[in-house]
């Protein structure tokens, strides 16, 4: 697990000037923070093509939701597959906003590359290193999250197998690690975010819905985010959180989402950005 | 390790309203965000003097100093002693900030209560039960420092040792957790401050000088502290760090502290707060 | 990470009775303590026919070897292939040992499978739901390490992966867990030992090399595991340490490797075992 | 919390030797390895007679029982105090027993001097500066607990406060760090054993009570222990844990007791010791 050779492409000194990262016409690292949000999982083309047009109308420009599933049951429910990824482009086509969904393997990545607009790298498989190779050869950008027990460098190297296999367009995403403490379902190591700033030119957003595992706590961790210098935030919502198939506890409904949206927009304002 | 009986009187099921403490003329856990600075170790009446001074004029009402030190090894300097503590209530005599230091066991406790206007409990001591029951019947307020590697609920049956003791003017202060990431000294556990809020009525303030362990994150984790809904900060400063007899590459230099109350400000303000 | 159904078929409750798997000749979860070393990544066919005689000739009937390394590094050498895995077959061949080398995706466990006996999952692997579900459906048996930071209930629950897709034959690994301590590479979890055979009806190696770092600590953590039950040991050895290509710190020369084997003999037969 | 001055006085550098600490007429360090059992609190004069006959009747040569207990809840029972001390001295009188029992301030440790044979600092103050200068000042030999969460070299920092007050007579204890497995109380850190032994001359016992949590796994720990070379064990037993007024679940029974002392002589006599 040591580390032998320092990263070098995903590294501020290679690149002293903060990364713009595109995903279509959203921006990733400019001067505005950049809320995704969306089910954890896609479940139905109603919930999609509802939580695509609320996010349009709420200036969320990118949706999240999850069409392959890792999850740690094998009985549990594994996700829709291709039909869940023609979905989410539905949502797009119809109401504006990018995509963004998870690869879990080649197969599933081929598939994610067609039809959404960021390939999203889970922390069970921030060490997947054939994954991360395979999504290095691909044209789309990668929101890369940190494994729940994987240190910044190690964070930072599998952002450089990505990197040294050809794509430059590599999101980090913060999602909390793994302590001792059981309040909440990780911790959010908040000083992740100006760590790895002064280390990397990438950008970083943090994912406080993981983190907390309880929708009550996932606005004060956002408007922390924001405050420690994020780039932006993924928020797990659902239009009826009490019946989704998974992650319900940590989700939000859509007029918290609206209200978070409000706080996040005068916390960034503090601190001299916009949304 | 496991709780027995829950946390009662510093329950918020026993108060659901926040409570209020009064540090002399300051008062934590109302609309204010309350800043706490000084140096880590109390080391000269200049060094003392100056940091008061400072303090007054940036609108810091409250200075830190520690005149007994517990240090990992026994051949560091261990502090000042009653010394120390007389230069404190110096400065708060001339510059009319209150001052905060550690006790570590009655003896300094003693001597804490004599000269100054609160007494910290150290993370080392956060499960001294004696030094709690002890604290509990003193007449100043209590800063109880969370245990590096205590869990919420044993940071709370510690407050509760102090009020059940007699004293009920407890302020909890979180200042980083012990976890495998080596890249800060501690991992600020950013999220036990809406935890803490729920389950508690007392006011919270971070001590992000400690969780970083060096001086360029100190302000992020700030910023991140209050938009999470602190109710203060307590930072280490020092006229000259490069000179500090400890803890010199987390604390922030005058300039800096000054820079960092206008982002505090900015800040509280975004989340209804003022400073 | 909620652990959602438990698990069913890898569970005791399923099969009270211990299991024993066979991998060729060899039996694992029996009478017998099973020893398995080799190096950690297969570099010269000089370097395994070397290992192989050694181990046949000391009494260790199981040979390792990595053909395909998953590196932290990008840069690190990623190790053989399937020429790689071709020496460790030709060591079978001539010295009888069994063989057993990591698969790292669909395509390296397809080579895996047809050269060696028995398939390795990686620590980083153990969340990679898509390869578990591969190996699950092939005919050779598993070694399933415990990933860095998985709960014991996420380890069963990643067997139950393997075991719902078709195949029982399941070895666990306990190679060591993250934690807070940095003198040791991991902390070996000698309790999962236990623990492990209460809740599941699997055998139980551990890997004291992974865990200790250093190799000098290698041979009383492997005393330790068989004094606590484990089922074997899984030890990295080299012919020449100083010059391994990956963890080289950690491995054991052959002479010591020879000390360690009746060490674990003296302590196998005191909790009523054999070699 | 970092390591300024490196220990000296408990170093092996210092005293190249394994230390032989003598308690009475019982010496840790040697050869033979030294249980060290009773129940975690001193309840009634029967118990604590009860036990220690017992103990004197299967080899066990060193009586446990707190009289003063640090406990998470100020509503616990927290121990017997005076009372509790005179009923282990009176075993120590009539079994021909040695008492261990835990300071927990200064005036604690007057009276624990004044009746038992080697005072414990618990792991919850191993921190507690104050109290390790005041037992350093003491002619009784210390039983020195890991802290949940101290690293190794913080722990031997806290046996150099003990050693440079002027008591070289420390035995270090490893009872269980603090990690995020949650089926065990604390995770025993087996590796601490070799490491701890490699940096110093001092014996070093495991607690596996502790560490384990439920009393089935308390064995095949101790043995574990003993394997990997620990000079002793400490183990909570208790007439009748079911009616234990602490740490009922983790304390033996007499005939559990019984079967472990025969287990652990034959895995100390594969180790080349003796019980």
């Amino acid at each position: 697990m040591s580390v032998r050779k320092p990263y070098r492409l995903v590294s501020r000194d290679f690149h002293p000037e903060d990364s713009v990262i595109p995903v279509g016409h959203v921006a990733f690292g400019g001067n505005k923070v950049v809320v995704i949000s969306g089910p954890c999982a896609v479940e139905s083309r109603e919930q999609v093509l509802t939580s695509g047009e609320f996010m349009a109308r709420v200036g969320v420009p990118v949706l999240r939701g999850g069409a392959y599933k890792p999850r740690t049951s094998p009985y549990s429910f594994q996700g829709m597959g291709v039909d869940g990824l023609k979905l989410l482009a539905e949502a797009r086509d119809r109401f504006g906003v990018m995509v963004v969904t998870e690869a879990v393997d080649r197969e599933s990545l081929d598939h994610v590359v067609e039809w959404a607009d960021m390939v999203q790298i889970g922390a069970r498989n921030m060490q997947n290193y054939e994954l991360l190779k395979a999504v290095g050869q691909v044209k789309k950008p990668v929101l890369l999250k940190r494994g729940f027990a994987a240190t910044i460098d190690e964070w930072l190297m599998a952002a450089e197998y990505v990197a040294a296999n050809g794509n430059p367009n590599i999101i980090l995403c913060e999602r909390g690690i793994r302590t001792y403490e059981t309040k909440t379902r990780n911790t959010l190591d908040i000083s992740a975010i100006p760590v790895v700033k002064q280390l990397s030119h990438l950008p970083v957003v943090i994912d406080p819905s993981h983190a907390a595992g309880t929708w009550q706590w996932v606005a004060p961790l956002a408007r922390a985010g924001i405050a420690a210098g994020a780039d932006g935030l993924i928020i797990e919502t659902h239009p009826n959180p009490a019946e989704a198939l998974s992650d319900g506890p940590q989700s939000l409904n859509f007029r918290h989402l609206e209200e978070l949206m409000g706080d996040v927009a005068r916390v960034a304002r503090a601190v001299g950005r916009d949304v």
